[in-house]
């Protein structure tokens, strides 16, 4: 996805993710299913505002936390070739997500969940003690820095040899978070969805809808741990709130599945924040 | 470095970084300078303990915020090759720095500023604003990203072409972070050194005393707002006393500069964090 924050589009410019070719498969323009209809609720200008893309997993990960909090905020989808000016304003590039507050505005999703946490509104994510607040961002960053590429890495692979490779690799990276999760759970602090537990949701929702069928990603083992913490995400009410019908990630993924010219730059520029879905 | 925590090493493990020349220089064990009388004054037994190895400079960032606040800390200097139990116990791995606090750690640099910072205790280094703590965190997310691997890519380059392709990259990088900066200074915000100043302060004293050395960096543009910045984060009194002479980085970084076997993996692991100096 282009990152340059062009109001207007050039001929040449018009979907660089269709890898040139006009038939294939994109990103969609507006949510649909649960997403749609929270998004419509949410239409109505606000003085806090999301930008957003539907399919993209950092915004996602900032409209479960404004959910999750019961916060009054308006969510506006962002067309890539026509951003709005009041994004543009907040960082030339229109990255999303990005939140404006008044005339303040700010992006990359994990600054945007500690701000919404500094405000003090609605239910927090982060726990009260520095000691487990510390292990919310250790583990937050591992999810960043060690599961979300190697989601990318796998998503894109084309030889057989590198899929099972990052595949291994995605599973090992998620086998160290759920060893560090709380042994009941379900969530990865224990019953209550958390910061951690909102940091992976985007990527929990996108394995079974996009690495499962392009790749083949297995469901969790029944009875495990991981099983238990992916079943009570996807539960969850706000991320059922802000997530759209399965059509909608199968289409925006498939350029990264069949890694389309001008997707591997993504991948090399991922360790976390963006707009890539 | 080596990242395995092994609290003995085979004769194989016993200088990896040396590239297998004993007669090359390597890091120091011991802090010098100004830095070595902070560390003896603060070797008494405590609660909270910085394990930390004097020439990386992601320990010196806890190290600096730990002076800065004013806190009752415990000093330890960690050997690779010999880490004590108490620093395996957080992780095993032993990376620093590490804090341990009674009977719990951490790890990860800017997770260990969030945990003091959460203290409560002593001087902080965040705004209460939540918009600039917001600021804050989005300019040490640049660091981290994008300075600090411009740093090390350009640190290890042989070729001249890509030394200047990476210099090129990090001045942008420098001059992004600079272009945020309050215009009067001389610290990022203003008159007091705050978060984003600690987070760069390591990588600011390493462009002197190696990148210069090394690679020809340059000293600060007189008069310029990069050069205010410097020159207030290098007289910075925590920073001072948590530096060491100038012969440790220049013989700490030398494995670096000349690219030996077993660096440039370290330089493909950074985003941010590690052990690595």
């Amino acid at each position: 996805m282009s990152t340059n924050g062009t109001a207007s589009a050039s001929k040449q410019d018009l979907d660089p993710n269709q890898g040139g070719d006009a038939n294939k498969k994109t990103y969609h323009k507006t949510a649909t299913g649960e997403a749609l209809k929270t998004a419509n609720a949410h239409s109505e200008e606000k003085d806090l505002k999301l930008y957003g893309s539907c399919f993209c997993p950092f915004v996602h990960r900032v409209w479960i936390s404004l959910e999750h909090r019961g916060l009054d905020y308006q969510y506006v989808e962002v067309d890539v070739y026509r951003k709005p000016k009041l994004l543009l304003d907040i960082n030339p590039r229109g990255l999303v997500p990005a939140l404006r507050h008044g005339d303040w505005g700010c992006y990359e999703s994990t600054v945007l969940m500690e701000y919404l946490e500094d405000l003090n509104q609605g239910s927090p994510l982060l726990p009260k003690d520095p000691k487990l607040r510390a292990s919310s961002r250790l583990w937050s960053d591992h999810i960043n820095r060690h599961i979300v590429p190697a989601f990318y890495r796998y998503l894109q692979a084309q030889e057989s040899g590198d899929q099972v490779k990052f595949a291994t690799e995605l599973r090992e990276q998620i086998s160290k978070l759920v060893d560090a999760a709380d042994g009941a759970g379900p969530f990865f602090f224990g019953p209550d969805m958390t910061f951690v537990d909102v940091q992976i949701a985007p990527w929990i929702v996108r394995m079974g809808r996009v690495l499962k069928p392009y790749r083949g990603w297995p469901d969790p083992e029944p009875g495990s741990r991981w099983e238990k913490l992916v079943r009570a995400i996807e539960n969850a009410d706000p991320v059922k709130k802000t997530t759209s019908g399965e059509e909608l990630y199968l289409d925006s993924y498939e350029r990264y599945a069949e890694n389309r010219p001008n997707t591997s730059q993504v991948r090399d520029a991922i360790s976390y924040g963006g707009t890539m879905p």
